[in-house]
């Protein structure tokens, strides 16, 4: 945890509801020599659905490993979530510490092992302590329950403040509410990064149906976002639907007020997201690149990370120069088609750069003065069919190699 | 130019014998504000082969389109490299510039155009100014030859170092010569970067056969090295076979001696693509990634450079920090076949982690004192075939951030 806020925080964060069925309870595990909660345990009522969406990562930690088998059962009493330590790489060792986890956890709220789901960030390479596992759940079991931001700073590590979203929508003529915290601020990459993202929602949703609604937020939403295209061994989001409110059920993408729900999700998933990338390690500029006219929505997608993952990019918009010579390189170097002389670049909605040249009478000023602010747009017209897509990003600065260049030291 | 030497610099340049067939000239065209020599011009002997390797970006420069073109003749008079802008993303105004370069140069020669070779390096997107080039030739070509140095120093953009290298090899019981310059320390990938380099040799070579050999040698030398994963609009390589020496002329893989050029070649290409990550911007380590093991060779390429292109494996080695759960992250975000519990990954020859796990008794201090040496070797055992790649970086600095956060405005 930093001690230096992000310039891109929020000025104040929402106040979320409370979600009936979800109640959070933090403690001490002391997984780090620090004086600071590091667990959070989250309650659910029971028939709470689950659906997650994990890291691609092929070196996955074993709270990966085991939430994705445990996805399967599509039921959810119980989260544990450990900050400080990502028991990452740890082999046997880790798993029989999640073990430890699951075991404690069910008997404590008497269901099945399946029905708890366990994270873990922090360093990675380093076995969870099964004793201090065990001495922060008796704790956190007897603890009073929590506020959201006392939850949503717990799961936290090298962020610089807690990060929270709320929305709702109408199902069948009542109010459902959805609530997320997450996470994540450095090995932010699509398909996500030390990223640990949770949702809680009042709404009684079908887990495979909450499955799908899941996947389609998140393909755009934290697959668009990147810090600094690592790519973690822990990245976990999992959405939680308790059921507790009396709007009815949704099981189809047909149902009354499926539709209201998926937009509700996506815009959740969005806020969560942009968060993540406004805590970037050592950020000072947001960035949205928007990549319009490639030969497929893929394509364009392919083109945007690239921009957004360039670092002579990031470190040019750091610097505040309209330098649209390396949004080319990177177009350039994406692999995908384009053609050099019908690329067209916006800086803050001023073209700078169309059919393959400087426009005439190129004015600096404004996409100076745009420069100069901490909201960044980048649009790039491919020239070449309808494929479009947007991400987002950050600078990268010397806040960066501070923060990372001493962090498990 | 940068005041600042690299600290990795090599402690003195070798000394480079003439090249029958070849002769450098520099001058000032003042592409940028700037005293120094910035257009290099290499006249080659009549009969002189060449082959060449250029950039994968689909937004190449004008220059790297017209060599694609020329190098299909296969001749080679002259060489002109102008320092300071590439003339990249600049449409018909930057073809332009490089026509005129091509007239005057053929002009001068009495050759053929297709015989004229050029390249800029610098700012993307402006186009090169012909009046300054048109003067910079004029005056080029009166002047008297130059030293292989002044060569490497004048086709220099960010670069703190000339880079030079040289080799022989004997070719029929004679001994033929290969040197080479090269420049380029930022946005350098696979598949090359703003890298130019020039290689010479007075060896007799078929074209079609240097091709084969100089596309060999790129293989295992530029396209495994990295500086920031960026990939310029401008990558050149060039070889030139003046067949001055007297030695049997190599027309085939065949042929008495042509194992011994393409070892040798194989030698200045490797050592020319380390000066380049000896200079990466801001470097302050040099460090060689091997990782053996994979499933195949591709594969463990890809591994190496996704371990290679990681800014947290990269900062890291900046801090000095054995962090090889960023290691271990680099692999699994690879995207390739890969058994978390089968990796081993060792720090300057010492093993830290071992089927999944940290090695027993790890002791950090030897694996500390090689991170604070300037040559870091990184191992990475997959254990799954018999897969094998090397790639060389450097760390990810402050240095680079200032170089490039405040390179254009």
């Amino acid at each position: 945890m930093s001690d230096k806020l992000s310039p891109l925080a929020p000025a104040q964060s929402p106040v979320l509801p409370d979600i009936e069925g979800v109640s959070c309870r933090v403690a001490r595990a002391r997984y780090k020599e620090w004086d600071r909660c590091d667990l959070t345990f989250v309650e659910l009522a029971a028939g709470t659905a689950v659906a997650g969406v994990l890291t691609q990562s092929k070196c996955p930690s074993p709270e990966v490993e085991y939430c994705r088998e445990a996805l399967k059962g599509g039921k959810a009493r119980g989260l544990v979530v450990n900050a400080g330590n990502a028991n990452a790489f740890t082999g046997a060792r880790g798993m029989a510490a999640v073990q430890k986890i699951l075991s404690l956890t069910a008997g404590h709220l008497g269901c099945a092992e399946q029905e708890i789901f366990v994270s873990s960030t922090g360093v990675i390479g380093v076995p969870l302590p099964q004793d201090k596992a065990e001495a922060g759940l008796k704790a956190v079991f007897a603890a009073e329950p929590c506020s959201w931001e006392e939850a949503a700073a717990t799961i936290m590590t090298t962020d610089t403040f807690p990060k929270m979203a709320t929305t709702s929508a109408i199902v069948g003529g009542k109010t459902v509410h959805l609530s997320g915290i997450i996470k994540g601020s450095g090995m932010i990459a699509p398909d996500m990064a030390t990223m640990l993202g949770y949702i809680f929602t009042d709404a009684a949703v079908d887990a495979k149906l909450l499955q799908e609604m899941l996947s389609a937020a998140t393909a755009k939403s934290f697959n668009c976002i990147t810090v600094d295209s690592d790519t973690s061994t822990s990245d976990t989001v999992l959405a939680f639907a308790t059921g507790q409110n009396s709007a009815p059920a949704l099981t189809s993408f047909g149902d009354n007020g499926a539709d209201a729900f998926q937009a509700a999700l996506n815009d959740l998933c969005m806020q969560l997201a942009h968060l993540v990338v406004r805590d970037g390690e050592g950020a000072s500029k947001f960035i949205e690149i928007a990549v319009t006219g490639a030969e497929s929505d893929d394509s364009a997608k392919r083109i945007a990370l690239s921009i957004a993952n360039s670092p002579l990019v990031k470190t040019a918009i750091a610097g505040e120069d309209a330098n649209w010579g390396r949004v080319v390189m990177a177009v350039g170097k994406a692999g995908e088609p384009a053609d050099r002389d019908r690329l067209a670049i916006s800086f803050g909605g001023v073209t700078v750069a169309r059919e393959g040249l400087v426009v005439p009478d190129y004015d600096e000023a404004p996409v100076a003065a745009h420069l100069q602010g901490s909201e960044i747009d980048i649009t790039v017209d491919i020239g070449l069919g309808e494929g479009r897509a947007m991400v987002w990003t950050c600078d990268l600065t010397h806040g960066y190699i501070e923060i990372n260049a001493d962090y498990r030291s």
